[in-house]
């Protein structure tokens, strides 16, 4: 599920800055997983929603000691992110249950790919550290079970969430880019030339989102 | 802080019953908790109360894995005290933010304290992994320095917080107690003597009350 080809590993993102909007984005998703957990009607999903909550926000703790290790203060490194993070998830407003664990699949399944990809860019040992955070399993298995039961229990579920899932990969991908601005190339500032060679990587993310949705039965 | 003085430990409570009854408490407490943690106004804030909740967390995965290590399906031994906890906690309605800060705090410490003097009558070596799992530190200190600044900047916050604390330490008690009734003493079911018995705990659960009230300049 993972894409491989790396030609974001020229970019030279700043350190702090990726750092900090990755903390940022890994917090507002661990708030998205718990308050989906909280709206489980039944008590084993609710149980697997708070692990995976547990797992994306022992990546959240983790960059925020990454940033503090670097000597900053987290809160003040990640407060230049929430504006343009907090809008990302407000745009879908209430949807029911089942989409909104579809919203966690999805872009935690994009978001941590390409922020990965983008770590490659750091110096190291940062890029290992970053890399290793973002890579971990935070059980998108469980996810995928929930849905796929779903799915099965209810027919009408289907043409629900492949709506849902075309209606967010877009907002998600812009997310996803913006956090290409704050990392120029080895020249400087993103020129046409970094935003071609970045087209190859966005096909790749909406492959791996398409691969996600095919294998729940849903059209893309 | 803690209570020494464990004459609960003559109790036998039901090892199952303790640890699904504990584990979706936590599992409350953490909700609670990460939504504290959403509707702080400062980033720095939210951290903290993130790190209590994350803690919190932690308590309730430990005690769902104790559950899964002694064959039980945890979300089906934790069904039966859904109905009683989540009145619990609807019971103090809409609220400040610092109110539920003070929640948090007060809420976690009584609960904790009384559970860890309950489970010293759990067969070892089960016993010495659920205190070992209620006496974690959660943060505490960290709730308290919240409080104090809140309470520092805003003398009518006095006033406010101290009605508060004494509004909800008799709920909390009621959802300590009736963890009680599922742990009848040597000789069968609670009888009018385990009443008596229980008086002194309850009393001491009161008064590391008083004291957490007394630190915040509150009377209780």
């Amino acid at each position: 599920m993972r894409v491989d080809r790396v030609p974001l590993g020229d970019l030279r993102p700043d350190p702090v800055a990726l750092i900090a909007r990755s903390a940022y984005l890994q917090l507002s998703l661990f708030e998205t997983a718990s308050s989906i957990a909280a709206r489980a009607s039944d008590l084993a999903e609710r149980e697997t929603i708070t692990r995976v909550a547990a797992a994306i926000l022992a990546q959240h703790t983790a960059l925020v000691d990454l940033l503090a290790a670097e000597g900053q203060d987290p809160a003040a490194a990640m407060q230049p992110y929430t504006l343009e993070i907090d809008r990302y998830w407000r745009r879908f407003g209430e949807t029911g249950w089942h989409e909104s664990v579809l919203t966690l699949h999805l872009a935690t399944g994009l978001l941590d790919d390409f922020l990965a990809q983008l770590g490659a860019g750091l110096p190291d040992p940062l890029a290992d550290r970053y890399r290793a955070i973002l890579t971990a399993d935070i059980g998108q298995e469980s996810l995928v079970s929930v849905l796929a039961a779903a799915v099965a229990a209810d027919r009408r579920m289907t043409s629900r969430l492949a709506l849902w899932g075309r209606r967010i990969v877009g907002d998600t991908l812009l997310v996803a880019r913006s956090a290409l601005a704050a990392a120029p190339g080895p020249d400087g500032a993103p020129t046409e030339t970094e935003e071609r060679r970045i087209e190859p990587v966005l096909n790749d993310l909406i492959a791996a989102h398409t691969r996600r949705m095919d294998r729940l039965g849903l059209t893309a």
